[in-house]
């Protein structure tokens, strides 16, 4: 492998903007807009924990940036530089490195973020990708997690459940399916959807850890509960066939991670314009239950019953 | 251990400022001076490679959060806000946790710097601190590498090798000295100095590498060159005791890294102010040498001869 300068200038440099400086600097110098606020997210993978060591070096480049991108999106936030911290074993070769950053410059070109500098180092063990990312809100419209109103109905974008059951197909717990192995290893952020959105709703987080965890989240901050209903989670037709022949996999659509989905809440009168927005940008939008005085997110089953659930979503250092 | 959410709770929210929405949501919302640019850094230390598993939780929260403060020195950027990225094994305590967030709270209070968000994350092998930090700097005032003159004297801040000979004290090559060890674990990063120092100077780099891998930057960066004299570089009396006793390890002050100094370039008009406001600060500086119009960087021993050295500071990936 080229030494860390050469790495650096050879595969990082055509990806930075003008604010990295060609990251031949310590630092970089970011310009925010006038009337803007910065919304600044970290998201840290690390092999063995968020991905597999031999994960496509483009898969394991996409879900670390689009994890990150997935947090702006959230935020109502335009996507605008990136740093990314990176630590490498002696296993990663040149070839290793040429998909990894390939894969970030594709991502790039479709979100409009920039490579604004960052640090590599090597590894004793796995490969770490520690990336801070940012991008801009009009002053003070940041959406926060803390803006719930009880009842706020609750919307969840796309499909959920697909991302963890693509983890169980490499997990070899499933038939191999490539759509569920694609939407686990290239997770698409809502970026654009997440902004335009962000005018019209309370509340919002991406759906990372799983729904229940995500909008216990939300719920936590604004003070408030949740009731949703089982059957309104959206699934795709493939997971929702897979979970009719597999139930112990139900969980999955509730307490699967991954999907980086929007989960957000908005009054019930926004509830046209929302739809209205979701349909022009091609996406799917479903109402999956409501914001309740009563704190604490219960699942309701079809038949009105409390579903009592031992998993709501991904927690490191479970005890 | 407690689970991710407590632990940021407990360790870590009491560290945050405002700007981090007690560390509740995804992500940081960032408001900028008017007329501020804002410089970002990003160093990442792993367990193995820049610190020992053993060494004191403080040391190694110190010296991560010290790394990035020293690179905003450099710019002449005042701190605001970090990200703290932390992956760490099942062996991490909450005794630990405890001595960790101490040390960044106590490196906090001296520096006005404010933790405004993060993510914690499980590791399978050894603790990795990746930490992105911002200051400030008046709009276009960013001191930069690129900005060295030819014929700007060369200046560098306190003394150097004591971090690299405090290294060689814990790897036991040479008997345990207390200053060295402390020097190694506990550098300080010259943010105030840097901030007072920026208006004057033309160029300037952390010596973090090491002083002629640093310097090297800085030359490349400018296309310019610099010449160094040996006898000049500013040397602790252990320092140059140790390196009396042991000439094998006189390439510790030209190549030895982790002393967190400034060096940077400066026209030859500004020396004296430059020397006050030092004076002023309590910091000793030496004038080390001269920018060149040739490229490369020369150092000179007592006789005027050239030093040929193979070391000149710390790369990862070196073959």
């Amino acid at each position: 492998m080229a030494n860390e300068f050469d790495l650096i200038h050879r595969y990082f440099s055509p990806l930075a903007g003008p604010e990295g400086l060609g990251l031949e600097d310590d630092a970089a110098c970011v310009t925010v807009e006038p009337e803007c606020d910065l919304v600044v997210t970290k998201d840290m993978l690390v092999e063995g924990v968020h991905f597999f060591g031999n994960d496509p070096a483009s898969s394991i480049a996409h879900k670390s940036l689009a994890a990150n991108l997935s947090d702006l999106a959230a935020k109502g936030a335009k996507p605008k530089h990136y740093f990314l911290g990176l630590s490498l074993p002696g296993t990663i070769d040149d070839a290793w490195l040429q998909v990894f950053s390939d894969a970030l410059a594709k991502l790039q070109r479709r979100t409009g973020i920039r490579l604004a500098g960052g640090d590599t180092t090597r590894s004793l063990s796995g490969v770490v990708v520690s990336i801070t990312a940012m991008g801009t809100v009009p002053h003070g419209k940041m959406v926060r997690r803390s803006g719930a109103q009880v009842d706020d109905l609750l919307f969840v974008t796309g499909t959920l459940g697909d991302a963890a059951l693509g983890l169980k197909c490499l997990e070899g717990h499933i038939e191999p399916t490539d759509s569920l192995i694609e939407r686990y290893r290239y997770p698409e952020a809502r970026s654009e959807l997440g902004i335009t959105l962000a005018p019209h709703i309370h509340a919002c987080a991406d759906v990372s850890d799983g729904l229940l965890a995500d909008l216990g989240h939300i719920a936590k901050a604004s003070g408030v509960g949740a009731d949703v209903a089982l059957r309104d989670i959206p699934l795709s037709p493939m997971v929702r066939q897979l979970i009719t022949q597999n139930p112990e996999y139900e969980d999955s659509i509730y307490a699967g991670g991954d999907d980086y989905e929007l989960v957000f809440t908005a009054a019930a009168s926004k509830r046209a314009k929302l739809e209205e927005i979701c349909a022009d940008a091609g996406v799917r939008l479903a109402v999956v239950g409501r914001i309740t005085e009563n704190t604490g997110i219960r699942l309701i089953d079809q038949n009105g019953k409390l579903v009592h659930t031992e998993r709501t979503g991904f927690q490191h250092f479970e005890t």
